[in-house]
């Protein structure tokens, strides 16, 4: 460590700040210190005894599919009698950036999952710099350096869930998507997009919103779309939890659901059984995308890093009560 | 260890299969080496340098409830620079038994918190062998060694939910438990019948029963009991989910709620909130149930260990719009 500090012509204790994937370091060093370190191939000692476990890190999560996805993540690792680690990124943006990846290069999980992840260029960097292997589940940033990920065909079961519609005779359709800054909530938006314009009955601006993955988001919106002279017959919503909300603001201004309004989710969780009518959605396979994270991470761990690596999983649209032709 | 498996009479490989955790040896040879172990000071290598990692083991998971509980065990395990383990044990009883316990004592958690636990007796012996500090969150079973829990104010709960609905005028007041295996469902049943009968309304048999905390064992229990000629103008039910089966089976009779049906949930998950109308529950603090297990398990793990300790949070009734006094 010391010979790695005079080369770089800074202190040990920067070099060992490095080494512990502090932030505190300037950018510039930290590259000068980490490139003397892969020239010497020095392994830090951590690195060779790792605490032997498969971290998942949640960003903005939702309850149910987390488990799902734990669920099936777990499967993976017991086989292989890892651990499993768990972490959720606070919402507060400014207390979220250091404390995470510091945390978990300090703990040297075998590998990371992060699902939903906005992580930044920096953070990747200090990920890579620690040599934890990563792979992303339903990313939603744009890494400056690749990571193999996994997610569900969001584009395919836009397209299915329109296409529902339109078979069912709609053609007053809205759209609510998801938060503009999440790749696979515009992937929602854009292929439902292309499927209505294809069908020849382009989607409208005044029936298409942008809106955030939640409850309120659908009430809100909702309530809005629904009060306009000439409303749509049907809405598309950007998750579950968006169609519930959607489907509250319908009932408040008298409209029935299926009779008035037909409304379809994504993603399939369990309260969309739960409610009435129970809703029409696009069900994503979180136990399998939990699944495939993590072996595609123990391949990450076994052998050398394969190129960018991508998994899509199938999704399969579930109708049920909330969908109906329109009146006549 | 030979000198211990010299005292005992055992073998060295059993003495090392006692240390393990393992279960393949016979109660009393077990009781025998580990006194031997105790006796003679002997501290596992392992425990020396634990992994450092609170593990939260799952029985029975409800997703909504998880989620939460494990917020609140990160919140106080983040504060100690420690990590956060996730361990489902499967609904199968069969596969459980063994693998979750042994694939504990290999990890060397730093410390476990059950949730849910119904854990057995031999369990329990394996775990307090391997000296990993234990907390239960609403314990389930009845271990035979005493085991320091954190739990909310059931029996609180239950009387203020069944004092809502005396309050409104609701004379005939039918009850839903949860599982007869259950502790805390009983816990909630027998004091909705102490208060109904303290109330001078004594829960009538035929409007008593006991189901799962499922949303299929409200719709099955609801229909019956709303089907019977003068049927109940209340019913409480032992969770949430249970509650929301309870509604799907009361409109399915063509019942409306709060007018024709008031029904009372208990847990205070989102879905409550997301049905119509908004469900009335008592909320249970899981978010600090995870908190308090956390800190519990921490005080376990720095000091030495303390006379059973028991904590109770307390439970809130949320009234929303499911209940309403019944029609004259």
């Amino acid at each position: 460590m010391a010979t790695i500090a005079r080369l770089a012509g800074v202190s040990p204790p920067t070099v060992s700040r490095v080494l512990n994937g502090r932030s505190d370091v300037a950018a510039d060093t930290r590259r000068r210190v980490e490139q003397l370190l892969r020239e010497h191939g020095y392994r830090r000692p951590g690195a060779i005894l790792p605490s032997p476990r498969i971290e998942v890190v949640f960003y903005g999560l939702e309850t149910n599919l987390a488990i799902e996805m734990m669920r099936g993540v777990q499967a993976v690792v017991n086989e292989h009698d890892l651990g499993l680690g768990f972490t959720e990124v606070p919402a507060d943006p400014s207390a979220r950036q250091r404390s995470w990846c510091d945390r978990l290069l300090t703990q040297r999980p075998t590998g990371v999952i992060i699902v939903h992840s906005q992580f930044t260029a920096e953070q990747h960097a200090q990920l890579a710099a620690g040599a934890i292997p990563l792979v992303a589940a339903d990313p939603n940033g744009q890494p400056t350096q690749p990571v193999p990920s996994v997610s569900a065909a969001n584009w395919q079961g836009a397209v299915a869930a329109t296409r529902h519609l339109l078979e069912l005779g709609h053609r007053q359709i809205g759209v609510i998507g998801g938060p503009v800054e999440s790749l696979y909530a515009r992937e929602r938006m854009e292929a439902c997009r292309a499927a209505l314009e294809i069908a020849g009955v382009p989607l409208r601006p005044r029936l298409a919103r942008t809106g955030e993955f939640s409850f309120e988001s659908g009430l809100a919106h909702g309530s809005e779309l629904l009060s306009q002279p000439d409303p749509p017959t049907a809405l598309l919503c950007a998750n579950d939890l968006q169609a519930l909300g959607v489907c509250k603001a319908a009932r408040q201004l008298g409209l029935r659901i299926p009779q008035d309004l037909s409304v379809v989710g994504f993603d399939g969780i369990d309260a969309g059984n739960w409610c009435d009518p129970a809703l029409t959605t696009v069900r994503q396979p979180f136990r399998d995308i939990g699944a495939a994270a993590a072996n595609l991470l123990l391949a990450l761990i076994a052998g050398p890093v394969p190129a960018l690596t991508r998994v899509e999983l199938p999704t399969t649209l579930v109708v049920r009560d909330s969908t109906a032709p329109p009146r006549s």
